[in-house]
């Protein structure tokens, strides 16, 4: 976010802003209602001198950012010609010298600088994009639509069968039924000079239509990217169902699986997200995704931060569901297994025995890794498992640097393996 | 989806908004055409008072669900406060108390609590989003519409030469054809206040038109996206043909081409849609897409379900066209292939010789692999052949757990061996 | 495409079609403006009700198509009911029966089979998706309002002021304005009645608006993918520079460029087009694409047509500008090229001498390839060059098929050895 | 960018052009306005038949361009004919044989050569796809208005009332208002022929519009694409973090860092662009994109401008932000670090010891690259470092052909090393 130095500054320009929009409001409205009056000099007048010649003075003092000057600042500062002109212009009280209303008009010049702010303003919140743009446009428009309406009375000549504010709220209702397309044709141009500027007003009308409904199809399609990611993803495995006609037992079983994906929040690719970040900042957003599982395994709550900060980058969500085979006995490991939620069993190699059951919090499938065997038992999720899963790579670079953590797991793993073993005599 | 604990939890909820949905309907009507009748306290109102009293009781206890409560439930159940002051204010009968019809207005604050369930509806059917969404805007479309009908009644006042419905009637027309932007000019404001709500009117009017459009566009464009997938494959193809000027009777043969895969259903690229899916269902999805050809193999009929699962995992679809080789003697060989539909002949090395023609079911190419040989014979296809390969690696990871299989191809590819040996002896 | 057993079929479509039209047509103009006509059993109902009729019996003789019956025939077969229905009610002549004139609406249910011919082939002619859909579109659209019109006239009353034509031209003009959201406002509806037909006629306005403007969109998007596609490349690079503030000599020589390659139209990834193609059709549009190099090079104009195909899929297209080395000496080498367009020097490893310039139809590159030594020349482009690059093992394994090329080949860079080895002795 | 031979040719065309248009705009006009003048042959009558028979002369000569001709000459030539009878046509000046007004229509048939010119500027302008487009399509749509006004005009009748100019305002109003939608009925068609005239310019109306509304969101969507990449990046990223509620003070330094991106101009992964480049503009490019560092590195200013440019090529920026750690002790090293901005400072391994604060222009961890040994230090990022990375291959790649290079960057190790075992000895 784009920092000032202090308050100051910021109340320093929202005064400037407001007065320039105040004066861009005001002015036309009085050139057309009461022409004479921008004539005299009125306080008013002198209050707006006053504060554009301030700004003028100021601006190059404040024009510096904390730390290191901003791109913006720099360019701004590496031309000052033209807005030291624009400031000056907007800054002398013509009505003072001259009496010419029509001169009052370059004040409007200063909004140049509230556009300026604005722009940077924009810059500066990147991260919000389509509301800002939309907000910024519909500030402009409703300063645009208040000038059409000025310029309409301006041609239209005022009626003095109604008051002045009537009058200005039926030139302000005919451009913006115009400007909409709506064009009731209860008030329409008549002389030819009315006629072109309606012409004028109809094709601004145009392109500002194509802007609102391009900005609301945009607006719309960004409220909530992450549905909208999940919607195509499942989007696309249902025309893939209908195209080769699965049957609907089948499709219902993924269709509940996307909806569980979504319930716990587990169908975005992070590594997308993720993949993007210096490695500081990486691994703080892996520990805090990660952070469940690092709580509820008692191995990592007893494990030093160094270790949870190294183990956290390299585990990796995986899901399974009731039925599936997690392990198979016989095949070569190379992955173990922390449980996050939900419940696993232990079979042996012909399925006849459950060796155990295990839940939340526990682990299984080290001693593939650590004795570099086959598997010597099946693992198969009993209901939805939410696991975390860690490589062979990931294990065997973790422990290099954390004997400690390696020597409990090897303690474990052998405790297991021996219950195998006497597990496997028993039965003979 | 989303399952409530049963059908007296969706009755219930259905009665509600459908009293809710009378009231917001009905109440403003009343304000505008009959403002006293508010005033007096009818059967009506008693009524909505006990279903909304009833509400406040009974949500509590409904907010949860089978099995594990969802996490919508658990927000709402966080902060009951403004839901139970929204439900407090809808509920209490201010007309039997204070003869004031406006505030009879506060019971459309209920609404809230559609909106509530119409988004817990939408959240739980992630899978229409387009109609969901669609139909969602233009109930509050409907709505919004009767209450503007009813703002511009009451500031036009009710005109005593037509009937009531009539009134409404036209107001209606009044707010449709300017939301629309269609603006006969008909009916056109008059007074200020007029002004500015036709003002408000068509600012709303714009921001909707601007939805419709970018709904419908989106609704198109996701009717059928199977369709539109190949479509846009067809397209490029076509920009690349185009571009780069290939011959019509080459164009020719590559749409025709395209067309066969989109009457056999066969180019969706299926690994696309199949590979987010968990172990269990991946195969069960396989096993449904190659049902066609693991039923006309004969080897695969015999073999034990474990076998066709673990086979159905491995084999990949592909296409050859008339006169393709599909196999050149002297090559090595990485894939056998089981033929699905159409036909092909073996060829001798040097092509003058027709070994063999097979048909669906039957497969070739297995001898490479089992032998560790360079290919013998060239295979080339004599008509559209739907094809399923399966690799060495696949092959080999799928044989050494059953045994039996691999003991009937070796059978197989053994007598057709010695045949090869038999003809070439004939020949020398 | 869709192709029928014969033209029979087609011309018996097209006057079933035809027929079921001028009916669709004609009869809701005559139930408004001549409403006893259709009372009356003219020629013309006797000749609707002899197609129809005559369609009913040939329509199952019919779907069967050459060859493999279509998937859509399958299906129209496997529930016949409907059809029949349809088709049976459309044939009967009501009139001669029953005085009722709205009974003759029932022969506009035809249209459904007109409809589903129109589906049928728009399934076939997957390959110009947006024209197609946009002229169904407007044909339903052009009946469509054909419809309102004559139903806005019968609530209307017709004016016996002027003409039936003039009649009936101002109901579809009221249709039209109020459908584009013209509205004019100079026919706008009085009762009831036509308030509620206006009020519908609008909101089907901003669903077709909707539907025009999005397949407007579309169809311009797609009107050349290619061009699309090109420009899309040069719009990234272009930011890329703005966002890196390239210099503008630099920006000026890449835009270049791209503009070269689009004059050349080489700047089409072709491998994306190609690759979901089977072998053969491959093989034949590389052929296509490189022919101008294949007949070009002699060493290939001599060899066999094998030969010519493989070297095709083997080819790959790169560009070098003026100045850029292709080859540098001491390199190890791993492609050889030949110049289909464009000039190349050799120069010597100090870049002193000039060994040789080479020119369209020469190649290089082959020694590093045939003697697996370092590179001992370099080659620099002098020209724009559309070189050909074959890389060690696309040659490898072409050349061991056709020992007769390779023996070309390596007498060629044989030559070419020695005289660089005498070059070396003269300058010692 | 299309270059003609010279001016000259730029000037005749642009002659033509002008004459064209200013005959399209006049003689529809005149033949509603003044029919009676088109009879007779003025001055401009024959000045525009002078200029198109010159043009008919002049046309083959001019078609060819600077060394190679055109694809679009080349097809032109291929087909004169038609172009020959447009020229012909055009260019006979009817109204000296035949008193017939309605033939000097025949004169916008030239209008084909303007569009003509028109799509081939378009082509040559890749650049700018969405401005030219939308330029090119006002010109023909005020083209297009025009003439609807004049045949509106002609249908409606001159009112003598009024002057010739207000006639003409008043129709070119009407054409307006209808094509816009506006519809504001102060002038409405009356007879049938008007009617007819309308319900055309009102479908027209539809697709201009459909036009210019697709045409503004892609305009709006291509305004700045670095920018608009970089947002859709941050979109991304925040969706992420909502989704899995990430705290929001992490969320913050996330945004942040990417708010540093931006202002650094280093979010864009130029790899993207750069890739497309042939081997000499990639140099190029790179050169400009790394010069910031290759001025700063002592080692890189002394070097030959060849190494620089080889290792422009290979060098890759990193950012790093306060506190990550760039090299741990005891890991294996495979890249060396040039800072171009920010410190970095060199830790014992057992963190207790800075070694060392390296700026701006300095390098490390060259150590493990060139003696082949474990990391000896950890480097930690003190402040927000924009780094350029060198992988061990590229270094030996680049240093193989430049030993001098190598000599001072083994000499500056060297040194490091001696100093290292030296703090080693005395800690000792």
């Amino acid at each position: 976010m784009f920092k000032y130095t202090n308050l100051y500054q910021w109340g320093w320009r929202l005064i400037v802003a407001t007065t320039t929009l105040v004066a861009a409001v005001d002015i036309p409205v009085r050139l057309v209602l009461d022409y004479q009056s921008l004539g005299r000099v009125t306080g008013f007048d002198w209050f707006i001198t006053l504060i554009f010649a301030a700004d003028m003075l100021l601006n190059p003092a404040l024009a510096t950012r904390r730390g290191r000057p901003a791109r913006d600042v720099l360019e701004a500062q590496a031309n000052p010609g033209p807005w030291f002109a624009i400031d000056l212009a907007a800054a002398v009280p013509f009505t003072a010298f001259l009496a010419l209303p029509p001169l009052q008009l370059l004040r409007l010049l200063k909004l140049a600088r509230v556009a300026e702010m604005m722009r940077r303003w924009q810059r500066a919140e990147l991260h919000n994009p389509n509301v800002i743009r939309l907000v910024v446009f519909l500030f402009w428009l409703a300063l645009g639509l208040h000038w059409l309406a000025c310029g309409w009375l301006s041609l239209r000549g005022v009626s003095p069968d109604v008051t002045e504010g009537t009058n200005y709220l039926l030139a302000l209702y005919w451009c913006v039924t115009t400007l909409a397309t709506v064009g009731y044709g209860d008030i329409t141009p008549t002389t030819n000079v009315e006629v072109m500027y309606a012409l004028l007003t109809i094709s601004l009308g145009v392109g500002v239509f194509g802007y609102v409904i391009g900005s609301v199809a945009s607006l719309l399609a960004n409220i909530d990217p992450a549905r909208v990611r999940h919607q195509e993803m499942v989007e696309r495995v249902k025309a893939f169902m209908r195209y080769r006609q699965v049957p609907s037992a089948l499709r219902q079983r993924i269709l509940d699986y996307y909806e569980y994906l979504w319930e716990k929040r587990l169908g975005y690719d992070e590594s997308l997200a993720v993949s993007g970040l210096p490695p500081s900042l990486r691994t703080e957003v892996c520990l805090f995704l990660n952070r469940e599982i690092i709580q509820k395994v008692p191995l990592f709550r007893a494990a030093s931060e160094e270790f949870v900060r190294a183990i956290a980058l390299e585990m990796r969500p995986v899901i399974y569901m009731p039925g599936d085979y997690i392990i198979r006995a016989g095949d070569i490991g190379e992955e173990m297994y922390f449980i996050s939620q939900g419940t696993v069993e232990v079979l042996s190699a012909d399925e006849r025995k459950v060796y155990a059951v295990l839940k939340s919090g526990e682990f299984f499938g080290e001693m593939a890794l650590l004795f570099n065997q086959l598997r010597e038992a099946s693992v198969r999720a009993l209901d939805y498992c939410d696991l975390y899963l860690l490589t062979r790579a990931s294990l065997e670079r973790t422990l290099v640097r954390h004997p400690e953590i390696a020597a409990r797991i090897t303690a474990i793993a052998q405790q297991r393996r021996e219950e195998n073993v006497q597990r496997q005599e028993k039965r003979h």
